[in-house]
């Protein structure tokens, strides 16, 4: 069947069909003339990272993002060296498949841990180690805000401006921010925000998917197709080009919905809903 | 069984014991020597406004709050005169019970609608046609910003910073701010936004409950007992007495483990961790 070729920003985050091997993911964006994908280190591990990347090259496809490194926020020495050491793998894997950030969620509060800002501070410590490693490897590290939900077990950073005020301490080229309008919706800053990672060259990625309630158990997979919630999200990515990303636009999508069905009908509707409400 | 009454400032709101009837609740809160309960509509009017008042009058407590009046976002004619019609009974109920403060929760999106600062604007607006009609019935309005998790269908002031915006159009006689902990814990502009709402003296209710993951289905009844979660409670209590803040603290805990139990169990466990936490 013949059809149009996706659009030429759109990228697919493979957990939004994690039905898919990672030959299906790249047979499948190939048919469907998708031009760039973000990966997850698990499956790519899997599969193994070499042949992952051969894989991926080979069809000719971009790596929008590696999700995910991060976790950060361990107290105790033990914690902090592993999380530095499985962080260093990550990048070194971000490297080898080429991609054009890797993400990093920041990890939440420990257990019993009360202190935020004691966290915060942490994620910059090891981010003083982190980064330069990053830029041997020739790959830049993008901070992602998860929903202030995710704050206490997922992720402390949990608005653009906070990712930033990390971020901002370490050269531009080396650490940005990932917006994510499921995560940053909400919040009547993201505007001035955006233009301040803008106008700062931060923007290493921009992903969507769209607000949708009631929110499941542990609210980690109740994302919504695009169109399907209260997202604007036609105006969110008008946002990001305005002041200057031009780079792909990820559609992630966490949603049981969505993997129960096949692989290639979900990403048909994906490309036709952000035709309609993205592009 | 002799014990200690409650401590002064303790108020009890009443949805954390939803399985006590309206006589239960001043008959167990008296014998707690608990001196303030947090009322809602529903199960007074069940019980009948004055009655309600009478018995709690009669009980010597007095009302810290009365939950809620609000759900202001309809953007039809029709939807906004049903809200302002029963926000004006929701304050001759809190004039009858002589109520410290009317909660106000703001109201989610319409359906189908995508513009948050549209609904934001409709608060304001309402808000001019009810706040003198709480004056003239001596309430005080209390605006309360909850979770953005809840930003689509509960409530569109999501930050501390949001409801003074809305609450400093009007006089700080008429419309204070509501600080929940429950709500604002993760937000870094907690302090300075605390500060502003004690400088202008507009924290008109202060509630705690506490952050405990994962959120069940639905999110809205998944608060912790206090000390079982990640919020710092004291700092928080702290920080509205530093900024000026001297009634109640409210214990508004939703969560169906504590209602399964028997109710002055609960209540005993909730003064005691009360004084463990908070005090």
């Amino acid at each position: 069947m013949s059809r149009a070729p996706a659009p030429v920003r759109f990228s697919l985050n493979q957990e939004t069909i994690r039905q898919w091997s990672l030959p299906e993911l790249v047979a499948g964006c190939t048919a469907a003339g998708v031009g760039a994908v973000g990966l997850w280190r698990d499956p790519v591990r899997r599969f193994g990272v070499r042949e992952s990347a051969k894989l991926v090259a080979g069809a000719g496809l971009r790596v929008s993002s590696l999700c995910r490194g991060g976790f950060f926020t361990a107290a105790d020495p033990a914690g902090r060296a592993a999380a530095l050491e499985d962080n260093r793998r990550a990048v070194e894997e971000a490297a080898e498949l080429g991609a054009q950030t890797l993400v990093l969620v920041s990890g939440g509060l420990p257990a019993g841990d009360r202190d935020l800002s004691g966290a915060r501070g942490r994620i910059v410590d090891i981010l003083g180690e982190l980064a330069p490693w990053a830029a041997g490897h020739g790959v830049r590290l993008g901070i992602e805000p998860l929903h202030p939900m995710f704050a206490s077990d997922r992720c402390v950073v949990s608005t653009l401006g906070q990712a930033l005020d990390i971020a901002e301490q370490f050269p531009s080229e080396r650490v940005g921010v990932v917006a994510d309008a499921y995560h940053l919706w909400w919040d009547e800053r993201l505007p001035a925000e955006l233009r301040r990672a803008g106008e700062s060259g931060r923007i290493v990625s921009v992903q969507v998917a769209d607000w949708v309630t009631p929110l499941p158990e542990g609210v980690l997979c109740g994302r919504g197709q695009l169109g399907d919630g209260c997202v604007d999200l036609r105006a969110f990515r008008e946002l990001a080009d305005g002041v200057g990303y031009r780079g792909p636009i990820e559609v992630e999508i966490f949603q049981p919905g969505l993997w129960a069905r096949e692989g290639s009908e979900v990403l048909r509707e994906v490309i036709e809903r952000y035709r309609e409400h993205v592009e």
